[in-house]
């Protein structure tokens, strides 16, 4: 039995590369603690990037596991002693498990969370390190110092609103493919995607940063040409965060040096192209970036151009960068044309125009020479080694003298390239905060030149924030639904609301658009906040703190909970949560139950936010009686999407109107979906009696 | 530029091995095509299996693409101007297009289709096969003659209601696991794997097939030792099906045909003790196996216990079986002996102790000894062939004359065995037909004994057929939903229809289990037709010959659909299929659209059921205004799941009782969910006025 002693763990929070992981997704491993007192410390390291956040949160699981959810989080590391509540929850969100129970802080560490206030973060924090030091033994000199996130700061959209606004995926596919992330993705380099994405997950609260942003866009917007500059660019740019990451890990090898200069030539060039946008804001950016001139010398005059890919056969290092490298390469290069030289002259000398020489790993160099012509060579001279069907292979003492000496060269090549290589690679690491400094910068040039690539493409238009809880939208329109659309077939909505219109009740019939006009609403207010443009003519906007949706419908029979126990768990989330600078979405509450019960419970929710939450809501219904509501709702107002009948034939509009709409034309779906005519008829006399204030319609009589 | 000739091109249907292929699902390739008259013919064939099944269909998208969807087609061939509406139905199930014109009958194929009679699917039949020639370019003598397959000999199942009713997937997760192909595998073989998920898409119409597969579960029940013996002896089974496809395909290694021969080992014992269960049809099955004993002899002479996978580098074939390769075998093995007892003699005969004998691919084998020993080595005897730090590295004539006969001896060796292996893998051919035979056998008592297994375990009853379209199941149990829930907590419900008694009206509580009661019918039906017991105490059931539900919501934005458009289309589509043979369930029709809307076309759908079509319905309803039709229509009758109230709280009984319900406790779910006091209470006032008459009700006023 070979005992082998454990060099390193890998688990899911702690690949570093291969297919397993994403390069527009970070990979994190996360540590969860949870306090005595009520709050949970979250901290949560990339050690593909060296990213270290932590937040102290609530024990509400709505709380942490939000920002677990939201954060690729693939791992995450407890206490051996964890209640079973905690690990229901993160092993609910699919994310592995993991346990280290030392909290005290490595010496390693000390300087990563010596700003760190929060004791509770603190012991957080080295649970994460201790975990990964004891699986990785190995150097994790690039992880950059925790930065505290504070939820508080962004705007909060729980799990179940991501996945029903289909932030960065769909509800059906789980793919990025037609989601907000999918749409805004117009990077260039694979930082840049994983920065949009984590953008997405917190749009801002600040005025003021989210500005900073909507006015870089708009300095890309106006120069067109320094955009597509910058552009080809950063298409040269390889992964920065990720490769500090594998030098510090050391396993980069040389071809991943080469691309890293590579990289860095093209930073003086973006940096002069941000210079002459005249942006405040970006201008401050670049004030005191550091390009790492010393380290394009070092890699231009030690790596030759293109390297392969092990590090371990040479064919690293250019000439002239070490003399006795220079040496060897010397005597294996003479050898090499000896030997060629070689067969031109025992050719000569035997006159056998087919002889020639060959190499094998077996037998290393030989002669060889057709059976025909064996008679022609000399005797004595060549000794036999390997017959085959038609040829013999010989050896002479001088060739395998020459083979010695090559390969002798070849291994002392290998091993000093080997040797200068880790040196170089040492020498690298110097360089780490400089580059993950630049990275950073590299990113959010990347998202706020791909906002303005598509804000140009698509006519969005800079948001502004209202100081008094307006939202004024002209022509908006849903951004992906937009795209799967025909050019110019969308229908473009508005939305006015303000301190005397809170919430509006929707109408309207089926498949007009209702609900792509509720999430329509809550999109441009996520990208407004992320700091992109908006599908509007027009847009004022309040800045939401949090967004609450309850739209579709998400069964899970297996687990006991029927879809309307979700309606209501969710509706019950939004009130208890929701403030008055809050945006709440529902679409048909009430929908899961009898018909009165369900008619009760969507009256009295409609009236607790109106009365004593006072945010700004969208609330569609298929119960038309409650559009009365607004006789005694001051701030409720009814709208419709309105359709038009014509000649018997219903034309959906897809337009909001104000107003109740009259009818559902449930009906005319039905007979869209080819339902036999009788059914239909009969459905249209039954409907004209309970309209007629019949409370039940005798069946016909049997035939 | 290496100009590269195609030798074979590996398609999601053609893929062989590797990871692409779930052991226990088969990898089909088809071919579709619409005639011109209205009809459709598919074929399919299995390369792994050699299964070919070809069918004629009518060109309703549902009809042909349910095959398509039910039977893990991977890649479909079509024509080059197969029309659109065709493409795309493919391309939404996800499945490859490939294209094949030719349809003329290859002389190779002609013996598979001569049997059929319809053109349209010979047609059909040799486009596949002349795709699979021109893409496969290698034998495929495993191919098995075409089965025709006629959808209207099995129970039909479309492809919402397979998915609805999780038969071989689940809905969110798409997992094998929680599905009834989940709960149901038993089996011990990855061909009885293969069989049971085919026979759960495509469960028996006919009532003495049927009965056949119940004898044999009855039969292994009684016989507990007999079923255990038989299981140790399957596990022994390789997957034989494959096996005979890699055969064909010359990709066969010699480690598998040890297993094959393994697994031929083991089918006298398993014959054996299927005749003793004494079972009609089982003993009628096994009458004509062929047991390949020439087949096992010749591999147990031939082939060692352990041969490794490559096939080119000898160490396969026995000693004793082929008298020149017990020769070289000879000469490789003295030639070693000699090097090995030589270093013996050179410690001897320089008296240095540390000397070693070694072998490296560069020089071949060599004589090892330290620097501090070189003085004491004969001078002129060795030559010098390496220089290590401490030890140089010698070789002398004699040692590589040894090594040449060696080298040769195993190149011999290598060459010789890899014909002989061929010569083998050729005669294996000839068992492709008993050996495909000897799979169907297998896998049937595999699949047959996994549902004894799985009957004892679970309390399952043989089911009986009412000749009257009777339904009678005392103490049935959902059998999924029942795995999830503790041991004997499951509340187990009766259904009883029959001619007086065609619909059942099912009202109650949410989360009380109105739709686990209706999908319970479903799967209870779908595994008596398959031939498995079932979850009740009792059961009697007609033949249903189409299963339909509408059951759960599937919301598809993007693609335009509503919730409500696909609760009519599937609706259109029961309403157009169903006969008095068929079993329908509906959940909550209507509820996607405005309450009177959606009232009037339930009432409209269950009065076309119950007078024009006659089929079982299983019909669920938050409209409890529908329950005074059971006065109107006479086949139809009230059930509701019961809930008591006890002491203001409400206690869900899970029992399906006659009568209506009197409420439906949305409020109570509410409440479940923390909604706030204040919001009940007042949803407790509404619905009291509501339910008084009251067609809307004022909402209280400001305070």
């Amino acid at each position: 039995v070979v005992k082998r002693e454990v060099v390193q763990l890998i688990t899911p929070g702690t690949v570093m590369d291969g297919k397993m992981i994403d390069e527009k997704e970070n990979n994190f491993i996360g540590a969860v603690h949870d306090f005595e007192d009520g709050t949970v410390a979250l901290a949560r390291i990339d050690l593909t990037t060296g990213e270290s956040v932590a937040s102290l949160l609530t024990d509400d699981p709505k709380d942490w596991t939000r920002e677990l959810a939201g954060t690729s989080v693939k791992e995450v590391v407890v206490c051996r002693e964890a209640p079973e509540r905690i690990l229901e929850e993160i092993k609910k969100l699919g994310i592995t498990v993991s346990y280290e129970d030392n909290t005290g802080v490595d010496q390693a560490f000390h300087s990563l969370c010596r700003h760190v206030q929060q004791d509770k973060i603190i012991q957080t924090y080295a649970r994460l390190t201790n975990y990964l030091s004891s699986t990785q033994r190995r150097s994790l000199d690039h992880l950059q110092a925790v930065e505290i996130f504070n939820p508080n700061n962004h705007m909060q959209i729980d799990v179940f609103s991501k996945r029903n606004l289909e932030l960065t995926e769909t509800i059906r596919e789980k793919t990025k493919k037609g989601s907000l992330l999918w749409l805004l993705d117009k990077t260039v380099t694979a930082m840049g995607g994983r920065l949009l994405k984590r953008w997405i997950e917190q749009p801002l609260l600040e005025k003021d940063s989210i500005k900073e942003r909507h006015s870089l866009v708009s300095s890309w917007l106006e120069n067109f040409f320094a955009r597509e500059d910058v552009r080809d660019k950063l298409k040269e740019v390889y992964d920065l965060e990720r490769l500090c990451g594998k030098v510090a890990y050391g396993n980069v090898n040389a071809r991943e040096l080469v691309q890293l200069k590579r990289s860095l030539l093209q930073v003086p060039g973006i940096i002069e192209i941000i210079s002459s946008l005249n942006n405040e804001y970006a201008s401050k950016q670049i004030e005191s970036v550091d390009m790492c001139s010393p380290l394009v010398d070092l890699l231009e005059k030690s790596l030759v151009d293109e390297p392969p890919i092990s590090i371990k056969e040479g064919g690293m290092i250019k000439d002239g960068y070490h003399e006795q490298l220079d040496e060897y390469k010397h005597a294996s290069r003479n050898g090499k044309e000896w030997i060629s030289s070689l067969e031109k002259k025992e050719k000569e000398r035997t006159g056998i125009k087919s002889l020639k020489i060959g190499y094998n790993k077996v037998f290393g160099y030989y002669i060889e020479v057709t059976k025909a012509n064996i008679p022609y060579l000399e005797e004595g001279l060549y000794e036999r080694k390997q017959t085959l069907t038609n040829a013999e292979r010989f050896i002479t003492p001088e060739l395998k003298e020459k083979e010695a000496l090559i390969l002798e060269a070849t291994e002392n090549i290998e091993q000093l390239e080997y040797d200068l290589f880790l040196d170089i690679r040492e020498r690298v690491k110097d360089y780490l905060a400089p580059l993950q400094q630049l990275a950073k910068i590299i990113s959010e040039i990347d998202v706020l030149q791909g906002f303005a690539v598509l804000s140009e493409e698509q006519n969005y238009v800079m948001p502004a924030f209202s100081e008094n809880r307006k939202v004024v939208i002209r022509e908006g329109r849903h951004p992906v639904v937009e795209q799967m659309i025909e050019r110019g077939e969308y229908v473009a909505n508005d939305v006015t609301m303000d301190k005397e219109c809170e919430m509006l009740l929707i109408t309207g019939p089926n498949m007009a658009g209702k609900s792509t006009y509720m999430r329509q609403l809550a999109l441009l207010s996520i990208m407004a906040q992320v700091g992109c443009y908006v599908p509007a003519a027009k847009a004022e906007l309040p800045l939401f703190d949090q967004v609450f949706t309850r739209i579709g419908a998400a069964d899970d029979l297996a687990a006991g909970q029927s879809t309307f126990m979700v309606e209501m768990l969710e509706t019950h989330h939004a009130l208890s949560k929701a403030t008055e600078n809050s945006l709440i979405l529902l679409d048909e509450i009430g929908r899961g139950t009898s018909t009165y019960d369900g008619m009760a419970l969507a009256q009295a929710i409609i009236e607790h936010i109106h009365n004593n939450i006072g945010a700004k809501t969208l609330f569609s219904t298929h119960y038309h009686e409650l559009t009365a509501l607004d006789q005694n709702l001051p701030r409720m107002k009814n709208v419709h999407v309105s359709a038009m009948e014509e000649d018997g034939e219903v034309v959906f509009l897809h337009k909001v109107i104000p107003g109740q709409a009259d009818r559902s034309y449930g009906i005319y779906v039905a007979k869209l979906a080819s339902l036999p005519d009788s059914v239909i008829e009969r459905a249209e006399v039954i409907l004209k009696e309970l309209e007629g204030g019949q409370s039940f319609v005798k069946t016909r009589s049997l035939e």
